[in-house]
């Protein structure tokens, strides 16, 4: 059974497209979980276990992860997110070549999707896409001011980088394990994309501290119900302190609630 | 001092413009390692003394370190090439946006430089572009045979995107520390890139186990005698079982010296 036809199930289990990133950024972790081996790791079980009901899927970013630590810290969040039945992709926006994005892909192994960056072609994330069960969402249109400066060059035929990247992703999409990432600070972007694509389900991120379009977010995220809206730092850092857990559910339970009226 | 300037006097020292790809491939180990704690690091450290007076720089791809015993290697092997004066550039074509991307900024606290992808822009890339005395490369045309999906898409003002890539990444280059990941595969578009951005160094790779052009990567690589061309595989598993580190050594050399004859 295919990621997407697995997170479908999820969406409609647990009446909720909301993903949660997972960054738990060292200079804002509360202070009461210092003492801990992995404060990271402490930090994730408690929004996973303040959260996992309300949400679709979890969503680590790489960037927070990387040292001996923060892998551990990780790994043992991905088994946790996994023993309470949350699929996890793994933000990490790579791509490489050859034997070194086959290396790359072996996270799959671990998670159960994964983002990828287009700028250096389909072979550099075939061995992503080779694993058939697997999700694989490719960086169409982000949401950072500087977007601009790439995404939106004019291609000689008339259409957009980011248009062109979508174009070439639905190409690609061969097992139907692929998704796009588009940003829902944009939200005409987000309806352009959608009429380039029909069939590609969306991970739209932005929607939270970035403040994003929620209504565009759900309308063209979505096919056949599944597509996911992300919220990273509004979720897990709701609050301070001892309750910060009660405040992530807290905050995800609204954005949950909020998309939900536009399903 | 930047990062280049240091580069040049290093390679003025060792009279070598060879940088060695620190890729342990796990599946191609000599077996004789595997009773160590962190086989990657193990062999890493054969290589580092058997090269270290013949390599102008390390680059670790970061795909072969990504578990918590990866990251000790990694984070071992870093720090004995500093040992050995050798700088080392993490080879993790990264990019993110906002806190994200300032959160993988941080690897440049490890290591000497560290290469980019372009596709989210110059905001996306800009926390590594502040730390001044550090190098950043951009990916701009790379080896693998799908590099053309994206990268030679032809912009409406006439050049391919690859060529725009430079152009911005010569834009940015606000403080003299970025470079660009020209692939030796295709000479006459290193020439050209070279035309484009006369000042910037650039990073070659695919001279080795690619069969790149090796007089075009020496020509059009360097900057008043600054520019890295990458071999990675054909020097580090030159040979197997336990002299693997002796045909390393000798790979390295004969490399370098072919390498010489073109500088």
């Amino acid at each position: 059974m295919g990621f997407f036809d697995r997170l479908g199930d999820r969406i409609e289990q647990t009446d909720s497209m909301l993903c949660v990133g997972l960054d738990p950024d060292t200079d804002r972790l509360p202070s009461h979980l210092d003492g801990f081996d992995l404060p990271r790791w402490a930090f994730n079980r408690r929004i996973i276990d303040a959260t996992h009901d309300l949400v679709a899927a979890y969503k680590p970013n790489a960037a927070f992860y990387e040292d001996a630590d923060g892998w551990r810290s990780l790994e043992e969040t991905i088994a946790y997110a996994h023993g309470k039945d949350v699929p996890v992709i793994l933000d990490a926006k790579r791509a490489d070549i050859g034997n070194t994005t086959r290396q790359y892909a072996r996270q799959l192994d671990r998670v159960d999707a994964i983002t990828v960056n287009p700028y250096l072609g389909r072979d550099a994330i075939e061995p992503f896409l080779q694993r058939s069960d697997a999700g694989v969402f490719v960086l169409c249109r982000t949401t950072n001011p500087g977007a601009s400066d790439v995404q939106e060059l004019a291609l000689a035929e008339g259409d957009q980088l980011y248009e062109r990247v979508a174009t070439l992703a639905d190409l690609w999409n061969q097992r139907n394990n692929i998704g796009l990432v588009v940003g829902a600070t944009t939200p005409d972007e987000l309806e352009a994309v959608r009429d380039l694509v029909p069939e590609l389900p969306f991970l739209v991120p932005g929607v939270g501290a970035q403040g994003g379009d929620v209504e565009a977010a759900v309308t063209y995220g979505c096919v056949d119900g599944v597509g996911l809206i992300n919220a990273s730092r509004s979720v897990i850092f709701a609050g301070e302190g001892e309750t910060f857990d009660k405040a992530a559910r807290s905050a995800a339970k609204r954005l949950r609630d909020r998309l939900n009226e536009y399903r």
